[in-house]
């Protein structure tokens, strides 16, 4: 058993190398794959299962909330996307550009959607003319690409998956308290679906979205200590709308221009999930979104009757919960290993001692508990395991981010303790965009975000210059 | 009413103009809008939710026979497309080419996927190497281009949405197994969801996908007598894995070419569904795909009690159905225009009188029959008449179909049928492309399959050049 384990699970330990330790989980659990075309890649079947799973549970969240799905085309004509000024200069640096379709020369050239705001524009344009037209409450899931030079699977690649939301509103109250609602719906989902806590909050100038007046986010702290920005909500203002002359008819008879906010979230939170909960053993999952919640491995699988029972309780629980059994000639040892690298949140073993008790045995992936589960208790008893290892999960989680956030009143300071180990700094800060970079500059840290949960630290005064400040701010290093 | 009626359905009529018709349709029923890239749709929220439906049902029964969804990247670099020689030659013309990525020009041009063999193809070279690997049973649904000229919604525009199953076996035999299985696939779900009936059969080698062995195809029949091609599934033989160098070592420990198929279904159904079901009022949709199935409309709501009892039933039916209450201040009539144009099956019609009596009026909107239902029937009611609306325009469909199919033994005898009305004509074929071309020619019909139901029309000789026949063919004209 002892072998067995030590071929499947042969990866870099996270303490040694992390960014390697990272790509060994991706590829030995089979998640993603490299494909021919520099920094893009294949969502392989376990992977993009976890990304199905991930869809369905916001899917239903956002239709909840009256949001309804489009599908906009994936190029955008240059003119379109020069539109919003500071848009364009946000995006055109980075998108691929397509010039021939067969073997003609385009009048005008296309990019590959990056973001889709100007599609969503030019379309609101065409079907907002009354208040009664509004909201609209749109959203799209498709794939967007940016020329990035360097990628790593799921976290930074050229082209990735999302879902973008854009909304249309009678007044900015409406608009902006859609960005937050979406900010929350991301938020609970990360802390009740993926078992990730979250730091909800705004985005300094230097860090929101090119043509955005404000950007919310949720930001996660990874295993490592640094930080991931796992999904982010904008509100616009009227300033797309004016751009793209987009007017409707008010309940006073006046023309206005409508208020806008987006939204998204992308398969970068598969690498968040990886980087949260992994550990040495390879992926651990949290279950709602595990594309197998518990494992069935029979033990002594050629004595009489174990495959039946375990195929038996399979197809009993099969209604209820992700199953699968694994009647497979490997070894149970090569299995355990097997599905612990994939992180299926309960393994459930079943051997010819365990039928003569009529029991069997459960184990925890996150924290190898193992318990005997009576065989006619397993429908009460799974429901209870898996909300244990989602709360471990948690609670490790966040005791995770809280032991590695620090307060810290200089520069100095802030580079004494990110010396010692990697973490989230609240410093206060004037809102000054040189002091930002001075701080990117002596501590290499960027703004993670303004939280919405805001306190003082120090005497109040900015981390940086002195003068007094204006909020307090995660600082941090980002994926 | 019929004033309002007029201004909800102001439509070209089908028989006037069968085109225009189609396009106030899609518009009018909000199933989609030009966007500003030439060919390319947006499809609105209510074409959307149709295809969500479509994707549905499609997706649970191709993981019910095995499949797993996965993403490939929607780039695909020159030499890649370029290294099976059919298969390029038929999609080289037609694609959208990146040549720029920001401000720098690319070594290597990528072009937008038009499908996507060959980045399965090469993903599959890194994943199989044994039996045990194998089969490989892939599906990705995204969206392709392909660089068309003239375009119309759903029917052919240049980007489209579609899922692609892509499957590598151990045999030829069991590809072929595949590649017939899936045809099936989607032979029922057109019969049994969407009320389609369709012929099966196999294209001949001038309409075959480039780079397939064998091309397998369900041809439907629109109102107006041309047919579209609905859905197709192909055999590769092993030729892509040649090309790729995929290879796995068998059980007798020999070096093998894995054997290929892929098979795809598209947006364009949604154009099927359009011109098989539609009338002069507007969208008829089948039971199973319509986003609304019951559209619940109160009437004389200003009486006391009328909203309340339309929303009770409502909500108690929205667990069973998918159910909508329009309340909107719209007039009764109005709103039964609307709801004709959107397609909705069943209309359910709930006045003070009807409060009374503890009944409400159903009305099937494919044949306009009304039926008093008491309200304690409505869970038993409504699937009856929600299958019953399902037969009648299946019904209907079929008796198009078998009206306008006919025999003949001569190209003039073709010319003088399809010279009256526009249909299938059965004759029979060499098997010479220059026959086949021929019949392009002089009767303007292309082939549109070899059913695999094979009967004999006349003396068993070819239409077109009297030799002996190989196969009998379905002649029409095609969207």
């Amino acid at each position: 058993m002892a072998d067995n384990k030590k071929m499947v699970n042969e990866i870099t330990s996270m303490d040694v190398d992390f960014a390697k330790w990272y790509t060994d989980v991706v590829k030995k659990a089979e998640l993603a794959d490299y494909s021919c075309v520099k920094g893009c890649m294949v969502i392989r079947p376990y992977g993009y299962a976890i990304w199905e799973n991930i869809q369905h549970i916001l899917d239903t969240r956002f239709k909840e909330l009256g949001h309804e799905n489009v599908a906009m085309p994936m190029l955008i004509p240059e003119s379109l996307l020069q539109k919003e000024k500071d848009h364009v200069e946000g995006f055109a640096p980075e998108v691929a550009w397509v010039t021939h379709g067969g073997s003609e020369k385009l009048e005008e050239r296309l990019c590959i959607r990056p973001t889709s705001e100007t599609l969503f524009c030019e379309h609101y344009a065409h079907v907002v003319h009354s208040y009664r037209d509004l909201p609209k409450l749109y959203n799209q899931w498709c794939s967007v690409l940016r020329w990035e030079k360097t990628t790593r699977p799921f976290l930074r690649t050229m082209e990735f998956f999302w879902q973008e939301g854009h909304t249309m509103h009678e007044t900015a109250e409406e608009a902006i308290e859609e960005t937050e609602r979406m900010l929350n719906v991301y938020a609970s989902f990360c802390e009740d679906s993926l078992a990730i806590p979250v730091v909800k909050g705004r985005k300094t100038d230097k860090e929101k979205f090119a043509g955005a007046e404000a950007t919310y986010t949720i930001e996660a702290m990874m295993h490592d200590g640094k930080a991931l920005q796992s999904g982010t909500s904008h509100y616009f203002g009227d300033g797309f709308a004016r751009a793209f002359d987009i007017q409707f008819t008010g309940r006073d008879n006046t023309l206005q221009y409508p208020h806008q906010t987006s939204w998204g979230l992308s398969t970068r939170i598969i690498g968040a999930i990886i980087m949260t909960h992994g550990d040495d053993n390879g992926l651990v999952l949290p279950p709602a979104v595990a594309p197998i919640q518990v494992i069935i491995v029979p033990v002594a699988q050629h004595k009489p009757g174990v495959l039946d029972k375990a195929e038996e309780l399979r197809a009993r629980l099969a209604s209820k919960f992700r199953v699968k059994m694994d009647a497979s000639d490997n070894s149970p040892g090569w299995k355990f290993a097997e599905y612990e690298m994939k992180g299926v949140p309960l393994r459930l073993e079943i051997g010819p001692k365990d039928i003569e008790n009529n029991q069997c045995v459960i184990v925890r992936r996150d924290n190898r508990e193992k318990t005997f589960v009576p065989l006619d208790q397993l429908e009460e008893k799974i429901p209870e395991l898996l909300r244990a290892v989602h709360d471990g999960l948690y609670r490790k989680a966040l005791e995770n981010r809280e032991r590695r956030t620090w307060s810290a009143t200089s520069i100095d300071q802030i580079n004494e303790l990110l010396s010692k180990d990697m973490g989230f700094v609240k410093a206060m800060w004037c809102g000054d965009l040189s002091c930002e970079e001075k701080l990117k500059e002596e501590a290499g840290v960027t703004s993670r975000c303004m939280p919405f949960e805001q306190e003082t630290i120090g005497d109040g005064t900015c981390v940086c210059c002195g003068k007094p400040a204006k909020a307090m701010v995660y600082w941090g290093k980002a994926y």
